[in-house]
């Protein structure tokens, strides 16, 4: 038996899950769509196959829906999963899950009290290969206690509409889970340097780059580089230091050239290239989890606490000082 | 509509592909097994929800059956693969296609009187992400022409079953492949030379390591380390040499470690994972080939065309000069 | 005609000097050598076939002597040096310079008066072939220009005398000359983190890791880990991200090696494998240099230069605050 | 006491021997040189303070010279050693030390009635940091016993006098030196390959790639890849295939540059720029020999052994057919 899948909102990463489960992820189809724009949406429907709902909700609340994927309009995630969660549907959401942590709370109290998780925070960088690899020789403890973290998100460009939150918002935002996740461990203060100097290649209303720094509960201190027009490619570096070595992520390369003078491998020119199978094997953990009745991915509290994270380097950006990082008591739903 | 896939042979390649279908390929199922082991395959069938067939023919024969997989022991291949192009059923062969070149040119002329592609080899390199990026890398003609190819295929260890002429058709067989996709060229000529040093890790009935020397039609030289108790890890190399520059297959590596004064990656310890990916691809590919009715893998005529190659390179091993390699014309359905 | 060197301090670095002076460099002898310890440096003399002079200031009045060589007890330099000065002698001393940075200003205005280069200071990375080609390249602005910078110095590990200011004095101040250099600017700010966390390997009296962030006048940023128990090896890191592109100092290796699944090259285990040719040449340059009667190495300003900084770092460190670093206009004599 | 040096033949390896003796060299000084180019020479004598000898004889018998250094036309190269050996003195002489293997073995009895090692071939290789690295891993036996080699020699480009017996006799002969010190084992056949396809950016007179087969009196099988018009840089490979791994040489880099989605490290441009260290260890050495009166590197018999093993080869190219390699029985001074 197939799952039948809901996709609200058919952008351009709507369309990419769209795509994968139709055509590469196991064991599911995107049976109904919903879309604010019911011209477009209504004849990509057609083209796919699926069921049009001009009713999010009403996509939400159909029987024949075994599971639902939220990648709308970011201001309207929260209300589409409070929804899933209302009719017990499992539910994949994209970052963010909510705009505030507030909205976060409001997710997480309502599938607290259905005492089952039902949400999926599109936290695709566990997935990826190079993360789960360090991850599992950190688990091995050979190295010793983590210390330290260098760490880089470098894009190629930007456009004109990504600005100085933004750096923190929806790009170093991807760091904020995937660390707290590698080592296991929450943040405690954040802390955000505008360097005087910046690249040539921004705009007035983006600072590039930025330099964030982190410390978690244990004392491990992590600085992360934020520079999205580093003109040269997607460049993401993730370096742990411990107490007998370093382990590093690779950006896995695939072929190398020896020509003028060079010995070269390449720089994945975006996201997509760097983390395509990432976004793959998370959607079909989250098929395989419905199946089983049981999701395991980055969960509504994972959502909650990278939003608090990343509104205290916000506050630090905006005000010069280091923010010590509040956040409630864990649900034992989550533990 | 998921296509209905039968397998013939559950042996450990059989069910790591019936795993690959049924949980990771998009749009297919196994609904029928047949294995000349009774009570296994029955057990087997039952647990993966398959139809059980004794008489594999008639699983190839089936109504219900949309395509086919030969994973069952090498001197059958041939059989059942004229048996599904009788049937006019899309077959999916491991490697060996057959035996002998003279079995692969039966299928061969079954293959062209039906005018019509039903055939795929199971020669998975194609669909490794580094051969394919090498391959489109090198079509761009950017480096100029081919010269010479330097080639290792090193396996950790071998058990006490392998011995020397599996070297070249066990082994040796995926480059032979490979490297006539790569170059789009057939090989000339081959010469094997056993040299007199030998790893204190083989046994009597195993050379090894051997060296592999083949020419192309316009002249290429490959020269082919087999090392198959290199002790260290799977360790596939490809270097082709071109008029302004060189282009080298990588070994993908996620992460890298400096411990103990030393600054490592890992050399993956199998094929599995090294070549996981690329198993999936094909097997993604065959299937969704069959739904547009038209596969487009390695064919027929390729098995044919490795398998007069490796014999070359065993009259060569055997008789210690260097072979000229015949072979047909090749037919207007493989162009 | 061969110079003829004195050195005063025959400890461990004033050996190397003298056996790379005697061995190695051309163009010069060590006739002289003067230490506290009578006896040992009498014999020391005796093998050498050099003359011993009890008072070191003998040594630098000699009319037989072309050049001194500084390695003795640091607080001693700064007197060593100004005699030298008095004595229209080129000198060569070991970092510190002096103590304080008032110390270098005694030197830099005995310098001055004299109008007249006489004194280089032990900053050897300058001569390392790596920094001088990352140079080279970051001066030809193909990079744009430098924006950030992320360092590390690790040890694989110190003694029990080695405390936490000597992660500045003895260990950043290498990077502090190094990057100024590099990057043709003074540092303005400079602060100091102590993590919480810290390795098993260190001592009570030892913060280890700790994180040194510097501000230069254009604002570029630089973090700097020091990790001086790092276990693994001597690692020294430079990566330079200007607004095209990123450089990075690469451990020159000479070998790589395959085995036991690994795929490695070897890290250095101490800073005289890393740059004893950078040692090499920055005494030669600075024979030559006297020969010439031109010296062009690092300077009694770089000297006082290294010194404001690191004091600002410790300040830094011991205060818990960011500290503006202050420091007298440059004379003319060091444009 | 520096050391007199006489140096005969002044082109451009004889003024880098020159440059390198009187400016990074230890212990010597060029003091006479002779070269069948009188006014050039007298001119040059004079910018270097050296005495210009019409005679090269004469420089050689003078007394006040300690050595020679033997850098004229190839075919003079015989005549001078044996001069040097007859009046005892110590000599280097750039290779070939002899056209012919017979003229080495002319030097070699020579020598051997003396009863004293004078000789040493310029093979540079064996001073190079990375090969002397490989030699004490693989002499630790860590990595067993080596069974193959994979190695290529590559020029960025060649003058037109270059022509197809030099890429055997002018370029692999330096693999044949270095190889067979670095197993310590001397070579039993030899066999030459000049593959059909060869490179646009050759001429008529060059046969370019060329492909060199080796093996050892133990079966060690070398492939050496000589590629002479590679264009992309100078490009030295070797890799040692152990029984329990592989070993291989690295070209040292300083610096890499991620950059246009380019992640690189260079090529170097020629063999100055690699090998350029080796160079100044062999004089350095080889000046310290004759000081000690005792000198290491390699001998007249490594030269009539490279000379033997080219011939060889040259036998094989102009042939077809693999030649087995004979040589004398070696003398007890060179064991």
């Amino acid at each position: 038996m197939e799952l039948r899948i809901g996709v609200i909102g058919i952008g351009a990463m709507g369309r990419d899950h769209v795509d994968r489960i139709n055509n590469r992820v196991n064991g599911a189809k995107v049976s109904a769509i919903s879309d604010i724009n019911v011209e477009v949406a209504t004849a990509y429907a057609k083209e796919i196959g699926a069921t049009f709902y001009e009713d999010a909700e009403a996509l939400i609340a159909a029987d024949e829906i075994d599971g639902i994927v939220v990648t709308s309009w970011d201001p309207t995630h929260e209300g589409y999963v409070l929804e899933a969660i209302k009719h017990d549907k499992y539910v994949f959401c994209e970052k963010p899950l909510a705009l505030e942590a507030s909205g976060c709370t409001n997710i997480v109290n309502a599938e607290t009290a259905k005492q089952k998780r039902l949400v999926q925070v599109g936290f695709m960088r566990r997935y990826d290969r190079g993360y789960e690899e360090m991850k599992r020789e950190l688990d091995t403890g050979v190295l010793g206690e983590p210390l330290l973290l260098h760490c880089t998100h470098r894009n190629e460009t930007v456009d004109s509409k990504y600005d100085t939150p933004m750096a923190v918002e929806n790009t170093a935002v991807h760091e904020v889970d995937a660390l707290r996740w590698l080592l296991q461990e929450d943040f405690v203060s954040a802390q955000v340097i505008l360097p005087k100097k910046q690249t040539q290649y921004t705009h007035p209303k983006l600072h590039d780059p930025q330099l964030i720094l982190l410390q978690t509960e244990s004392g491990v201190c992590i600085d992360l580089e934020v520079f999205v027009n580093c003109q040269f490619g997607y460049d993401i570096n993730c370096k742990v230091v411990c107490e007998k070595g370093e382990i590093g992520l690779t950006n896995p390369t695939y072929f190398n050239v020896k020509t003028e003078q060079k010995d070269y491998t390449r720089v994945p020119s975006d996201w997509k290239e760097r983390f395509i199978s990432a976004y793959d094997k998370e959607l079909q953990l989250w098929v395989d989890g419905i199946k089983h009745d049981e999701i395991t991915g980055p969960s509504a509290w994972d959502g909650y606490m990278a939003s608090v994270t990343t509104n205290a380097c916000s506050e630090s950006r905006d005000n010069g000082y280091k923010v010590e990082i509040k956040f409630d008591e864990k649900p034992s739903l989550y533990q």
